[in-house]
């Protein structure tokens, strides 16, 4: 016998979410037995049962039910709901929630990937134990094993965390009511998405953040134009101010700054940071380690040091957006099972769910600046396009950065009603170096949000040749000159 | 002086509907002086006033206030408002209609374009007379004209039209109540889309169409699907019958079928065909003659047999879609003033607006079958996708056709919400040669539609791969037996 023989199966992927799903379907559509482990009631992970789903879920319902998305059409203060009440917002994620987790087990069931219920920890480099319980114990051997187990809130002490009122981004689920005032800490893409929600809501929302704007890996103009609607909505930025505490009180809670100031609220979301959930996984017992913050380090095709353990997904740190994990899970099963293996080449894209969404693919202008490569820009705004009209967006936009020297599409940059979905064209665009003549001579349903790429591509070349002309007419006059 | 010197325009453009509009903008950004004629109240055409634009606006409203687009949320049952009046769905078509106008208006301005209010007809090839009145008329020499005059119903005189119950396509918006039942004579592209709205707001509708089913030039299995959910609304088809004729009595209309059958309603709409609206151009005035149904005759670049004279828009026929007609008229412009002139070459999108909403760019599988292209197909099915469940679209799917030969995208079949949007991700894909192991390696924002793209993408490869497997083992098979 093969010493492989005694393996129970080909793969085993440690956590279900994004990331460890798609590495085991891959697998399994390789002809592997496939095991998936993950503790009871969390099947889909973190994205599923606390994170992606539900928070994108109850924008959904947010912007339906207050009318956030049809004020454009029947007057500010409409609403499809007067009282919404929590219980509107949660009904609607639950359902959203139960159908996803179906959805997910019915997929690894038809491709008779084995679900595993409980907790992981490594024994040996090729050896798994799952715990459910106290005396139940099961040990699973496998060929090659995928490190999925994503990540978890930071909790530091000084904040006076009570699942009631002081919560992080995986409890803001447990709100009993929509508070009246909310101070989130942390603005990133998280904590910003929710500051969307509850501002639209109608909560009295406070934003602490340390940084002085917004989200700095997005484009600049795109972070303004959210922070003035969100202004507009009534949130308070505190950029460039750091917390000390958190206290619960009986009357509300009390959120201390460095500066000195301190915050009343009902509710404080603290969301300033997650780390790797590998603190009960023995990675020692592997011959791995994780960083201070809980994460694994891999190489461009997500191999760890140790050869046949993969790590994928949030707990390896950078992007941790839920569609790139499904793509590295990708890849390291490929990698893992002698399939074509390379390191992701495409252009990614970037979706936040903040109201108005934000989406992009490609460079900012502050990258482009920086590295001296010249572009012009082209704008597209949802109010000049008929689809914008009839949706009722007033702000919505798609911004080009188009070469100056070959007029490739260099960057997408898209803000409002649809942006998460439309930006994939212009990413699409990028990745066969097509360049705006494309753009000017494609035909775009009408009406829709996508013909505003044919309306900013326009933009751009009318710009690119207002240069060209300026530069013709000082040479014919030179050329004049010279002749005369 | 030079003879062109006497002309008052570079560019006259007759009617500003999408063609006529981008036709003029296009030529007034290339430094020429524009003037578009328009009849008074009638600014961007029919797209504007009565077809494109008020019918999508109303689609939109008749989804949001039926609540049509959440009930697979909040239940079967649910609307936004019990009571749907006309008053509803037409206060938010006329708030869109003055808006688009006003952007028309605004655009044409800015780019420095003579709007001129009359009706214009041919006195000599290089000459337009506009009437706006009896005795207010103004002679226009252009060097150059673009005819965008569009199109008008066919009103066949067996039809007892009286604008109240009896209605064309461009009266639908006179009503003034919903009908309790609606008689559509004529599947075409609006009588569909306008048959889908009502059967949504609760009209019982009946379509009579002299083919066997709806839009024979889109993919049948999406033709299916769309037949199988206006049925679930409640709408008869008639295929196969012609209308002899149609009354009004006081009870309601009665529609006469060649067949016999007698369709009694409260309203009737007859959309089976449009004309060239040419009657009045005096056509012959400037060399030119229009086909027995008002339609003017081009090349590939828009060029009608009198040099200087183009044709664009709906009055070319098909496949007369604001999207293509526009195109055209910037292609039209490009040409008449030197620049780079070229037949359309990229893939043409198809957006049909019917609930749920078709869209579909590159081959049908009939005519990839019909010119012996073997292909794949690849599907995902809405209700699979996260954003599916949290729009709560249960019938919404994407259909790939992909090349067994190459692996390359050849066509992309759209069901259900966001179809006209996201299928320009595939158009723009097919249009680079782009392959599905492109889409399989690509990350799409989670959760979006546009993810269905990478699941039909992996869909596709998993069933190519199937047809290797069984060649490879036979293949080694034989080279075995060969071997013993």
């Amino acid at each position: 016998m093969f010493p492989q023989m005694s393996y129970d199966f080909d793969l085993v992927v440690i956590g279900s979410g994004p990331a460890g799903q798609k590495a085991a379907i891959q697998a399994a559509k390789l002809g592997r037995r496939v095991a998936v482990i993950e503790r009871r009631h969390m099947v889909g992970g973190v994205c599923t049962n606390t994170g992606t789903i539900p928070s994108k879920t109850l924008r959904e319902a947010v912007l339906y039910l207050t009318g956030m998305s049809q004020r454009g059409l029947y007057g500010q203060s409409y609403r499809v709901r007067d009282e919404i009440t929590i219980s509107d917002l949660l009904w609607r994620t639950q359902h959203v929630i139960d159908r996803e987790i179906h959805v997910i087990r019915d997929q690894l069931a038809r491709n008779h990937v084995t679900l595993v219920a409980g907790e992981a920890r490594f024994v040996d480099p090729h050896t798994v134990v799952v715990s459910s319980g106290a005396a139940d114990e099961r040990r699973l051997r496998a060929e090659k094993i995928v490190i999925a187990v994503g990540t978890t809130p930071t909790r530091p002490k000084s904040v006076a965390f009570d699942n009631s009122t002081i919560l992080d981004s995986d409890g803001i689920l447990e709100l009993d009511a929509i508070p009246r005032s909310l101070v989130v800490v942390g603005a990133g893409v998280i904590g910003i998405e929710y500051a969307s929600m509850f501002a639209a809501l109608g909560s009295r929302v406070t934003v602490v953040e340390q940084r002085a704007r917004l989200l700095p890996f997005c484009d600049s103009q795109v972070i303004e134009a959210l922070q003035y609607h969100l202004r507009d909505l009534g949130v308070v930025f505190r950029f460039g101010e750091s917390v000390t505490g958190v206290d619960a009180h009986e009357g509300g809670t009390i959120t201390h700054l460095a500066s000195g100031k301190r915050i009343p609220a009902d509710t404080v979301l603290y969301s300033a940071g997650r780390e790797g959930a590998t603190a009960a996984l023995d990675l020692s017992q592997a011959g791995l380690e994780a960083d201070g913050r809980g994460r694994v380090a891999v190489g461009p095709t997500f191999q760890t040091v140790v050869r046949h353990i993969y790590a994928v997904g949030d707990v390896i740190g950078f992007p941790s957006l839920a569609a790139t994990s499904m793509e590295q899970g990708r890849i390291a099963a490929c990698c893992a099972f002698g399939e074509q293996c390379k390191a992701m080449s495409n252009t990614i894209p970037y979706g936040i769910y903040t109201i108005p969404e934000i989406s992009f693919a490609g460079k900012t202008e502050e990258e482009l600046t920086e590295s001296a490569v010249p572009y012009e820009i082209g704008i597209s705004r949802w109010r000049e396009l008929a689809r914008g009209q009839i949706l009722g967006d007033q702000h919505g936009l798609l911004k080009l950065l188009v070469s100056a020297e070959d007029q490739t599409l260099l960057g997408v940059h898209v803000f409002g009603t649809g942006a998460t979905e439309v930006v994939h064209i212009g990413q699409a665009i990028m990745d066969f170096g097509g360049t705006v003549d494309y753009l000017v001579e494609t035909v775009f349903n009408y009406p829709t949000l996508a013909e505003s790429y044919k309306v900013a591509a326009l933009d751009a070349m009318n710009k690119l040749r207002a240069v060209d002309r300026v530069i013709w007419a000082a040479r014919s006059n030179r050329r004049r000159r010279k002749a005369a």
